[in-house]
């Protein structure tokens, strides 16, 4: 495999009139030229957190000086924690604090967490304002960033107040991956060996090849994972935005990760933690029904590892763990009607949505727990 | 003008893929067949509030244990200082407490204020669940069931978090308004007479002439003006479903009646109290910039009373009564970068929407207040 010069490139998400482009590259943030062509506002507010502000607002709001007449900040506490009503709402205060308009143009600076509440909260701000997203962590990178699904967390699950709503661009400066500490490195990592199994398994092979690279935050690796991350998941989102179909399979290791994170207490391992060891369950899933061997899950499971991910489930309660995973899976947001629904690798490179017996899902639950 | 049998006429609102029919008839709300033809769904949710829900819920489920294996309720407090976080949040609690999935479909079952929080709990539960309008005001069922609006208030302005988000289908059912209240019924034939004004001046003429019928709540009547309002909002939210230009016409009186109810606080005055008032302002606003003359605003003044709404504005500010409006009108979503936009009469029959100077509109507030 030959890693292309990477350096600016774009990729278009292609949704009609709400098509935008991600833009990667080195040394983007701070540049004005990442913001030409944007919607014409006056006025622009950075939604940042209290961890990444002191890196890169300063940066970001210098670039944005020469387009904007005012720029007003906002930070949120930093965690999955925090991604509630409670800090939605000091981003409404502050736009309405500055008498902000509806031409307001929202800046997401930051993971995923500021990435999902500053895009709701520019959903949902005067019915709409238009919003960028400047992701600073691999894992806003390659996934929550791209394709406009926003979200805050409801008490009773993850994610379940929110809107698909599409930013006007996605600036993904890989310079700023150079201060992301290991763990959140590994966290993104879990979200692009993802689009192997599902979709693509030459990038599988390619990543199994570079992953060493890839944990050293290796520029031209990590450039490439992005670039490769994002048209795998702009063709998924280009042929079903809405998650009607075919676009749940991006969702591949999160049924069950999402029960990890519910059951332990969000924040307490990282989204993408909980991926990582979710499609390790999965994977052994998908074989207890016959549809990938043992090998795969063993080469999948190995990969994850090698990516400093978990591979072994959280004990969720000491007397009926799998009740506990399923009792919390039925509040997933592909549940219909009762019926948990799983990602499935149908075989290596191809996903499908599907029910699970109990028995085969609880058999797996007791498999894969530590 | 003649009235024709309107009994289960069908209005569509034309927008792609989001199209869908309002229904306007006798007897609607308690027949199955008024809920044919929606998308499959097993589990329903009526969103309603402590008034109506003992009137007309049981009717409304009743009908649709036709359609729906399980029918769930939720009742919110009665009125408009109801309508934020805490009141909608209860909807999502219920969803979640009966593990409700994203083809749950919702109901709303009461006047404007129920429309717009059950749509936007529709628009961000699980980032879209269906709904469908039951309004069972004559407000409601004149405007703001129709067009997908939908929000919730902030404490520093109306309406300032929510989305545009449209019903699967609104079920106008005449029979409701013969419990609505006197009150009531002149708020919604504010947002009647609205139309005349700013679109058609047959219609005005026809209003005028059946007035009393309307106040009277004719059956007849309210129908041909129930169709007649959702036939020329639906042109014109058609046109322009995201209120980028022309559809902000529909706000004609909203801009002053806004700032009503801030300054009174929301619910002293009905919403259609203040948009009566506010058409009054707006109107003289309109003659101080030579768009119309005294005599059509005397007309429109003189309909607007005979409806039984105030034509005087309320003193906000003991000591600058207008300098209070203006920085409350500062918070209209219209406002853009400092500028109140104003709906104008460009004559009648005929809108648009305008800035104007400062001096000009303090004049028309010192005119139109008591």
């Amino acid at each position: 495999m030959t890693i292309a010069n990477t350096i600016s490139e774009i990729v278009r998400i292609d949704l009609g009139d709400r098509s935008y482009d991600i833009v990667i590259g080195e040394n983007l943030l701070g540049q004005a030229s990442s913001y030409l062509h944007l919607p014409k506002a006056s006025a622009a507010l950075i939604v940042s957190n209290t961890t990444v502000a002191p890196l890169y607002e300063a940066a970001l709001k210098q670039a944005l000086s020469e387009h904007f007449k005012v720029i007003h900040t906002v930070h949120l506490p930093d965690g999955e924690a925090h991604k509630d009503w409670v800090t939605l709402n000091s981003v409404f205060d502050t736009l309405l604090a500055h008498a902000c308009d509806r031409q307001t143009m929202l800046f997401a600076l930051g993971g995923g967490v500021v990435g999902d509440m500053a895009g709701f909260a520019a959903a949902s701000f005067m019915r709409g304002v238009p919003f960028v997203q400047v992701p600073t962590t691999l894992l806003a990178q390659v996934d929550s960033s791209v394709g406009g699904k926003t979200a805050i967390n409801h008490p009773m699950g993850k994610n379940m107040i929110g809107a698909f709503y599409q930013p006007q661009r996605v600036v993904c400066d890989l310079s700023v991956l150079k201060t992301l500490p290991p763990r959140e490195v590994s966290a993104g990592l879990a979200e692009i060996i993802k689009y192997g199994p599902i979709a693509d398994m030459a990038f599988f092979d390619w990543i199994e090849t570079n992953i060493d690279a890839l944990m050293a935050c290796e520029p031209q690796a990590l450039a490439y994972a992005v670039r490769k991350s994002c048209e795998i998941k702009a063709h998924v989102v280009g042929q079903d935005e809405r998650e009607a179909g075919l676009r749940a399979i991006l969702n591949f290791g999160h049924t069950f990760g999402h029960a990890i994170e519910a059951g332990l207490g969000y924040g307490e391992w990282l989204h993408g933690e909980a991926v990582g060891c979710g499609m390790v369950m999965a994977a052994h899933l998908s074989e207890a029904l016959g549809f990938i061997d043992a090998a795969f899950v063993k080469r999948l499971t190995g990969l994850i590892e090698r990516a400093g991910l978990p591979v072994k489930g959280p004990l969720l309660n000491a007397t009926d763990n799998a009740g506990k995973y399923l009792a919390l899976m039925l509040h997933d947001k592909k549940s219909v009607a009762g019926d948990i629904k799983f990602v499935l690798i149908e075989g290596p490179g191809r996903a499908r949505v599907s029910v699970a017996p109990e028995a085969t899902v609880r058999a797996v639950i007791d498999r894969c727990c530590a």
